[in-house]
């Protein structure tokens, strides 16, 4: 939760809530048999008491007046979904649905629709269906119809009794506006919607699954680019939430891609990477190129006017701490001077030459999403030796993730992408000066840190300033408003002239983690 | 040190003496500026130190009178040599010649003189060398020439006055007997001499070192077979030890080579290997095959009439010792119920089953051995996730050198030397059930640990008593002596029926590291 000044960009306040329920992968809350592998639900319910909690203490720790805030942007993981009734009621939260697992949000990571990806996948392949093309040429079993499709199969009454199956973030912004207006963010990049083309056609969905509705049925048709104004708050909400009753509300926003705009980016040719758990990297571009190796590539999915792209690394920090706490054993607090053992590793891995230790690490520890997009891919450590020390291993993983990141941007450019800087924030962005130091180096790109820790939560609240209009103290254009709150440069990395040609270069991809809302808000 | 009974085969007496010096590798005892990397030197003292302490002490401590004892076997490691005066006196314990490193004991692991070998290899293979073949077509840096060359090339003064440059084992035995007679095992595996073809011509040498005098120079001409008798015990000598005069002392030998003597191995298609921090694979055959993938194949190598065939591999305690203490710090003697952290890793790593944790490893810590023989190759950890353990890695360190093992044996059997057994000892024989059993099952060959850690001080020790002969309660033959002093099997391990097929093959080589001197004993 962070409260924006949206005159001088600065960050007023920050305020995190915890999920009552966190990720409900064993049972549900109401009881019920044990839930299958590969199942990550949520309980929407939290998503509420995180605003109803999270608003008024954002207020009151920065000290703003209700009437100050003038605008509201939320940012979400995606795919997130959650079969809801026509008032917008989650069937979980009704009492003859809420035993039954479909009837809860599943969360983006719920990978037990694998089987539904891949035959989506082969008919799509043997029919060559265009559609394809966006999303480097898969489906992932994170996405839209995998995940509705899985509630068809295994639950018809409860896919009979839904009226929508809609993301999270859109089923938010209904519910403080009480109006449904969904977001062509995750459209785009989760139920392969495109402005242009549509959905795929329902012959697609037959072919696959004979007897499967329209499949825009459950999934809307109308979607909205970032910035647009979903409506303002109830009255009702916005008392329980102690704000005025004229907070516009932005259509919704998906964590990672948010980021774009939070680090006041929207030049082509920008490689805005997420470093955290794992890798998240999005470039904006005027055309629309169709290429292997990507996630996706959506119109007006990350700013509008603009194709999105969407790439990434599938474990970075995830991999990282595998290193350090599971295999290792370290003891997260316990270095010298009370520093971590990250810390005590980067502090030893800095001063080793590239080539020096002859390690070389691939990082598919959680597969590779992109540019090879193969989860059933893993990790490589080559050139081990008697003499090898935990701290040349831990520089080789953090070598493996920037070739990673190179071999993404090469795919871009080789494709007519150009890019010529990178931008990265994230936890890794934050902490590391030696990953950021290798990124720029092995990329052969300077790279540049923002001044925040809230790049994601800057760009939805500055969405909401947008949506708020100017002449309520907002912004007109999404452009204006990314120039007015681009944070400040804290750190840049210029590259080394060091020949890194000898080196193998990896692959990944990802989605971020972290689960957040956001508020934004303007002194008046 | 081992007090053996030639009649029962019972171990008396085992002592253990460490030398004073160590290696000595950083400055030498008498000082003096600091010894080049990859130098790895010995004090000659040490070894008489070694005997002079130990041999009372094994007799004291198994209650053995002096007149019990018959014969001395040596077993030492090689190629280990010094260079010495003509009435045996090391250069190193001169005054005038003890602040020069050259003058001291090379010690089998002194790689200084790569460059020799990396020559003496480019030659020999440019001219088609033939005696190359009886080495799997590669000399090695730990070898004779290289060492001796690297002598003539740095310190001529050292090698013009030595009168000779022996192994430590012929010059133990010189120093106990009083005369000069040399190993043919050392001579064959370590000097290229072969029975039949001699030495490599000196055009030879010219052509890589012009002006290298006649090779036969420093190493003499004559060499004998494993339990010739080399003499009696010179009077003076056999005092101090407390021993008797008419004690015969058998030919000097090398310490993993007589292992195949001490488990009681006399029969072609045996596999005899000693795995400890690396691991020695010895094979007999009656017939003289010239193939790629060996260290060596020499006559008489390992017992008389025999062609005694060496290959191996080069990290395997040491690969485990690196895992445990070097990369996750265990405490080796902090277990539950006061085991090592190896008993701990290995109780988990047997209950995964093959392929269960998906990882490969290859074993080459160290380099490769054999079949590759290339020391630059280094070690492979594939198929990590984040979900992989410490304790899978350690499983898949075992199978690497289970494969390792597979393919050397393959690589024999390709070649037309049949192997029906495996017959294990050494550190790792003795307590690891889980890394023999993987050993049948990858080679799919039984695998039998004889009933004793002794293992090379038997065969040491056994060819003492047949240069003792049968008239003074020794042997007349080596034949009749390895099948009396055989020791019992204490476990054995057949191949579970598994499929190991779809795994990928590793190998290497090695020499042990232990250098022990064995005394060997009858009770009257």
């Amino acid at each position: 939760m962070l409260l924006l000044d949206l005159r001088s960009g600065e960050e007023i306040a920050a305020v995190e809530v915890r999920y009552p329920h966190g990720v409900i992968d064993s049972s549900l809350p109401e009881g019920g048999s044990e839930l299958v592998p590969d199942t990550a639900l949520q309980d929407p319910g939290d998503y509420l008491e995180v605003l109803y909690r999270g608003i008024p203490d954002a207020l009151a720790a920065g000290g703003v007046s209700p009437e100050e805030v003038i605008g509201l942007g939320i940012d979400f993981t995606s795919c997130t979904v959650l079969p809801v009734t026509k008032d917008g009621t989650p069937l979980c939260r009704m009492d003859e649905w809420s035993t039954r697992p479909h009837a809860w949000v599943k969360l983006w990571k719920h990978h037990a629709a694998q089987p539904v990806a891949d035959r989506l996948n082969d008919v799509a392949t043997a029919r060559n269906e265009g559609f394809l093309s966006r999303y480097g040429g898969r489906l992932s079993s994170e996405w839209y119809f995998p995940k509705l499709i899985q509630v068809w199969l295994e639950d018809r009454a409860v896919y009979d009794a839904m009226y929508a199956f809609v993301e999270a973030t859109d089923w938010v912004v209904w519910h403080l506006t009480g109006s449904l207006l969904r977001a062509s963010c995750s459209a785009g990049y989760k139920a392969c919607w495109s402005a242009t083309e549509g959905l795929p056609t329902q012959a697609f969905f037959e072919a696959a699954y004979p007897g499967f509705p329209d499949p825009s049925e459950k999934l809307g048709t109308q979607f909205a680019p970032p910035g647009h104004r979903a409506g303002f708050l109830r009255a009702d909400v916005a008392a329980r939430l102690g704000l005025g009753p004229h907070v516009a509300v932005a259509v919704g926003n998906v964590d990672s891609f948010v980021s774009v705009a939070g680090a006041g980016v929207q030049e082509a040719g920008v490689f805005v990477t997420v470093v955290g758990t794992s890798i998240c990297d999005l470039v904006i571009d005027r055309s629309e190129i169709r290429m292997p190796g990507i996630t996706g590539v959506v119109e007006n999915g990350i700013l509008p006017g603009y194709f999105g792209y969407e790439a990434g690394q599938a474990a970075v920090g995830d991999m990282f701490a595998w290193f350090g706490d599971r295999l290792l054993s370290l003891d997260r607090a316990a270095g010298a001077s009370g520093s971590n053992w990250y810390a005590e590793l980067e502090r030893g891995a800095a001063s080793i030459q590239p080539g020096e230790s002859g390690l070389v690490a691939l990082d598919w520890w959680n597969g590779n999403r992109t540019i090879l997009g193969d989860a059933d891919l893993s990790g490589v450590i080559a050139g081990l030796t008697l003499a090898t020390t935990p701290t040349e291993i831990y520089r080789a993983l953090l070598e493996s993730v920037a070739f990673g990141e190179r071999r993404i941007v090469e795919n871009f450019v080789e494709h007519g992408v150009a890019i010529t800087e990178v931008v990265a924030c994230g936890g890794i962005a934050e902490r590391s000066d030696l990953m950021m130091q290798l990124l720029a180096d092995v990329t052969k790109l300077p790279v540049t840190i923002p001044a925040s820790s809230q790049i994601p939560a800057r760009g939805a609240a500055l969405f909401g300033g947008v949506a708020a209009g100017s002449e309520r103290g907002g912004f007109d254009d999404v452009e204006t408003a990314v120039a007015t709150l681009k944070p400040a440069t804290q750190r840049s990395f210029e590259p080394s002239p060091l020949d890194t040609s000898t080196c193998i270069p990896s692959s990944a991809r990802s989605m971020t983690l972290s689960a957040g809302i956001t508020s934004s808000g303007s002194t008046a």
